[in-house]
């Protein structure tokens, strides 16, 4: 039994891709656009299932790459799956491990990883945590890839086959095609060779995938870089294949999205959902949106809010600064979040600097509630045909 | 306006000092013999209020100590004291921070410490984080002590009367005079001259205690060592006094609460609630119970829990040894915690070495609970007569 759907509620039109809408699975719907929280190893970091769901989120993304490694994909599947081993009833995505197999060896150190800081791995943006990686590169051919485990050094294969009968046996709804990930810095050349590949992957992708029989929806990932032409034949080559949705992968900043995505998105078939890997900051919300995008992942508010850097309404704020330590209001007024309706910025600060674990846990709720809160309201304001004047307004005061 | 007091339900008898009975605060009622939760920094580590409370947990203690030092007793005051600071809603404690001091200085290295392995920070059983300490004895003489900042070697002064004043601010419900904690290995000379100090300090503890006109009830300690002669010449001094309670202080093994313990409380007035500090191992609870002591607190059930210990009534597990990878069994058959109910052994291992916060979160509420129920039980086998064989069920399954 197979249930996955996609409906639109709404287009806004005004020149812009966007729309609201539901992604049936077999464990609930998400309303879109949608904020996919991060639980990379099974686990949103330092939140309890409930936590995340009280805070409003719809669905968790977790990494094929680091369960795979740990406890194992088949350890997951003897415990029902994901959601059931997690814990979280509501429905779920894994990424295809491609990203982190790559920003975990070759391409490490050329700028495929989104994360400037290289803090503890985290998500579909990173992996980085041992300096063996330097010296051992994932080693690429049209087979598949051969890279080494980042937590014991083993050598592993992964292949478009092998990453798929994992993802079956982690058992998500939403799982993605194997993708060859590249530096943004790699040339023309090599961006066709290695997009070539990765549709050559999405094909294999799709028929392992139907062979499983899973009750899963497979998205395709659309690569090609910065170049227009490379990301159009990409989102026309993947755009019509039995996909049920797709993904928009690579390595972006802001500037990214107006072109990059908004390319593939004009492109790809209008009746199925698109997921932007990775991004999530405010802006990348709303330009995501306006330029079609359905849902996001990022491990921005989590890793943000474990280093005590919590967002508000006027921008971010770093609550270790000094001026917080006596300040017993809370985070942000009127903020909803369960921080917020119970705990000082006082309380906060004296937490981090402590280094108290309950720090992190509150400033992720948070966080988490904020970005999720406000991809909810984007979702509103096209709903209501004002999203316009949502955009300006929300980045004329949070980016001052 | 005072609220305190303490009703006894049933004395088991049976040649023992076990008595079931609630003590009653201004933030409501403790049914004792009761486990109070350690939350050393305005915080339970790793555990929301919420949590606390829901895992069973009647009243939380704090430290003085080290709320005074970070983020300071007067904020807690701007912030409308402990509870509301910390958002818990029940009854709170604060011990003196007589132990932190000593063991953070003068006693450093000569046993007072009841913890064996030097971990990090929390309760009223350490404090021990810096090397520090070792170049910075505390000073004691009659008006008080003189010690160094285990957090920035910053010089600080504690006498009875600041500590009250302190402990007045923080506004716990039930709060501790400030004594002289010796090392159990100090000879009966020097107890003796720390001992007659301890009840120098009581007298100007309640002193200044009555001149604060809080709303608090406040517990004398009794001290002494393992001398039955100080011991018991400590419960005659200071359970004549006008304490609404009493602390049992020192540094115990299991040995000792048969003696040390029944000593004291065959003195101390039957009417008065005791508690014995920092003290919590399940064959301590029975012991304690049975020579009189209605509450206890202890860090070893978090400080355990984040290290992937686990209580079970088999005895004590450690979540991280190979065995548990692939078991999808609770930790504990039957347990009722949010733990168990939720998450398997399996996925505990995964989150332990994954290093993944939540892990330390679910191993505290198992702990908690387990210890807290316990002790609920312990209760209930005092109101139907039948502690004394629930203790030898107990301690046999538990112990082996």
């Amino acid at each position: 039994m197979k249930k996955f759907g996609f409906s639109i509620a709404k287009k806004l039109g005004e020149g812009t891709l966007a729309r609201a809408g539901t992604i049936h699975t077999l464990h609930g719907d998400i309303q879109t656009p949608a904020f996919i929280v991060v639980g990379t190893k099974a686990t949103v970091k330092a939140l309890t299932p409930e936590q995340v769901s009280c805070l409003g989120a719809q669905a968790v993304l977790a990494n094929t790459y680091h369960l795979y490694l740990q406890p194992g994909d088949e350890l997951v599947w003897d415990a029902g799956g994901l959601g059931k081993f997690m814990h979280w009833d509501g429905p779920t995505f894994t990424d295809s491990g491609g990203f982190q197999v790559f920003s975990l060896g070759a391409a490490f150190g050329k700028g495929v990883s989104k994360v400037a800081k290289g803090e503890d791995a985290e998500g579909s943006g990173d992996g980085r945590s041992s300096s063996q990686n330097h010296s051992a590169p994932a080693k690429v051919d049209d087979g598949g890839v051969i890279f080494k485990s980042h937590i014991d050094g083993s050598s592993h294969r992964l292949t478009p086959e092998r990453s798929l009968q994992i993802q079956h046996n982690i058992g998500a709804d939403i799982i993605f095609a194997f993708d060859e990930c590249t530096s943004p810095q790699d040339p023309h050349e090599k961006q066709k060779h290695s997009l070539d590949r990765t549709h050559r992957w999405a094909v294999r992708s799709l028929e392992e995938h139907k062979k499983l029989r899973g009750t899963q929806a497979l998205f395709g990932v659309v690569q090609g870089g910065k170049f227009q032409d490379l990301r159009e034949e990409s989102a026309r080559t993947v755009g019509v294949m039995d996909f049920d949705g797709f993904g928009i992968g690579g390595s972006f900043i802001k500037e990214d999205i107006g072109t990059a995505v908004k390319w593939v998105n004009a492109i790809l078939p209008e009746e199925k959902p698109r997921h932007l890997l990775g991004m999530g900051e405010p802006i990348d919300l709303f330009l995501g949106v306006e330029n079609g995008v359905d849902t996001f992942d990022c491990v921005a508010p989590t890793r943000m809010g474990r280093n005590g850097g919590l967002y508000t309404n006027d921008g971010r704020i770093a609550i270790t600064n000094a001026k917080f330590v006596n300040d017993l209001g809370p985070i942000e007024k009127d903020c909803g979040c369960y921080t917020c309706k119970n705990f000082t910025r006082a309380y906060l600060a004296h937490l981090f600097r402590s280094e108290e674990m309950l720090g992190a846990t509150l400033a992720s709720i948070h966080n988490l509630y904020f970005i999720v809160r406000l991809v909810s309201r984007i979702r509103e304001s096209i709903m209501a045909k004002n999203f316009l004047q949502l955009k300006d307004e929300f980045l004329k005061r949070y980016y001052g």
